[in-house]
C-alpha cells in the first residue's frame, strides 16, 4: 500500500492545480485522493493545516532538486549559475499544470501578510536560496573568481527578486523564465568575474 | 458635491487594503463610501465590475505617476532611469497601506490566468511599460548613448520581471525595492551604455 500522505499530498497538488487555492476544499482533496472526506480529516484536522503539510512538502521536494552548495566539491561560478537556473525554471515546464499551480502559489503568498505559518513556510524557501547563493559567492570570493567587492547577500537578494518576478510574468502573462535567467548571467559575467571577463 | 466615482475608488482602496480581494464585498465598499448598497449597485452592477473600474482607475493613476518617454523633449538614458525607479517605489511607499494594497493587487494577479478582463486590464500595465522602456532605450541607441547590439525588448522584459519581483518581495517579505534599482543601475551600467563607462 502506498504512503497515504504521499498520497494526499498529490491529490493535493491536482485540486490546487484544478481550483486555485481561495476555492480549494477538504472535500476536493479527499475526492481527488479517493478517500472520505473524514478519513482525511483524520489526518489534517483543517485546510489550513494541509497546506501547512503541503507546504513543508514543497519544501522537502524544492531542496531535493536545486540542491546545495558543497564547498568541498562544488566550483563555486558552475554550482550559482545552476542553481539559479533551478531555481528559476520549475520542473516539468511547459506542462500547463505547472502554470496552474504556480497560480496557487502566487494565492499562498498573497496570504503571508495575514497568516504567520505560511510567512514563516514561505520564508524556508527563501532562507535557503539565500543561503546558497551567498555561500557560493563567498566561496567564488574567496577562490579568486569573483572580486572582493562583490557583497554575497545582496545577490542573493537580486535571486530572489528574479525568482519572485519570474514566477508571477508566468502567472500573469505565460512568460517564460529564459529572459530573468539570461539577465542573471550577464550580471554575473559583469559584475561578479574578476579578471579579463568581468569589469575592473 | 465630490464626483462619486472618485468617492467610490478611494472607497475601493481603502476596503482592499482592510479586507483583501476574496473578502472584500459590495457592502463593505458602500460602507467605506457612506453609501447605501443599492446606490453602490446603481453605478456598478458586480464587484467584478467595480474591479475592473477600479483597475482603469489604477492605471490612469499609474501612468499620469510614472509618466511617458517624450523622444523630443525627455533625454533617454535619464528619462529610463527615473521611469524604472518610478515603476518600482510604489507611491507612498513606507506606508503600511501600500504593503495591504500590494498584496490585494497580488491576490487580482493570481486571477488573471482564469479571468480574461482583469488579465487585459493587467496587460496594459505592462504594455505602458514595455512601450516606454522600448522608446527610451531605442532613442539611446539612436543618440549613441546604448549600444547598437542592445535588445530593446530584453530591457522591457527584464524591467517587467524586477517589478513583478520587487512588488512580491514586498508582499511576501516587507523586503523594499532599493536593491532592484540598484541591480536595474548596475545593468544599465554594464551592458547599456556605450563607451569608457560600458563594457565594448
Amino acid at each position: 500500500m502506498s504512503d497515504p500522505s504521499e498520497d494526499i499530498m498529490r491529490a493535493t497538488f491536482l485540486a490546487l492545480c484544478e481550483r486555485g487555492y481561495a476555492d480549494v476544499t477538504m472535500r476536493d482533496i479527499a475526492e481527488q485522493a479517493d478517500r472520505s472526506k473524514a478519513s482525511l480529516h483524520y489526518h489534517y484536522e483543517s485546510k489550513h493545516g494541509l497546506m501547512l503539510a503541503f507546504l513543508d512538502h514543497l519544501f522537502e521536494r524544492f531542496t531535493d532538486r536545486v540542491g546545495s552548495f558543497d564547498p568541498a566539491a562544488d566550483d563555486p561560478d558552475e554550482f550559482l549559475r545552476a542553481f539559479v537556473d533551478d531555481v528559476l525554471h520549475p520542473p516539468d515546464d511547459g506542462d500547463d499544470s505547472v502554470r496552474q499551480f504556480r497560480t496557487a502559489v502566487l494565492e499562498i503568498k498573497a496570504q503571508a501578510p495575514y497568516d504567520e505559518a505560511f510567512r514563516e513556510r514561505l520564508a524556508r524557501f527563501d532562507d535557503h536560496i539565500t543561503e546558497n547563493v551567498s555561500a557560493a559567492v563567498a566561496a567564488g570570493i574567496e577562490a579568486g573568481v569573483y572580486r572582493e567587492s562583490v557583497d554575497p547577500e545582496a545577490v542573493a537578494q537580486f535571486v530572489l527578486t528574479l525568482a519572485d518576478g519570474a514566477q508571477s510574468r508566468h502567472v500573469v502573462a505565460g512568460d517564460d523564465p529564459d529572459a530573468a535567467m539570461a539577465a542573471f548571467e550577464a550580471h554575473v559575467d559583469s559584475h561578479l568575474l574578476a579578471g579579463p571577463e568581468g569589469r575592473p
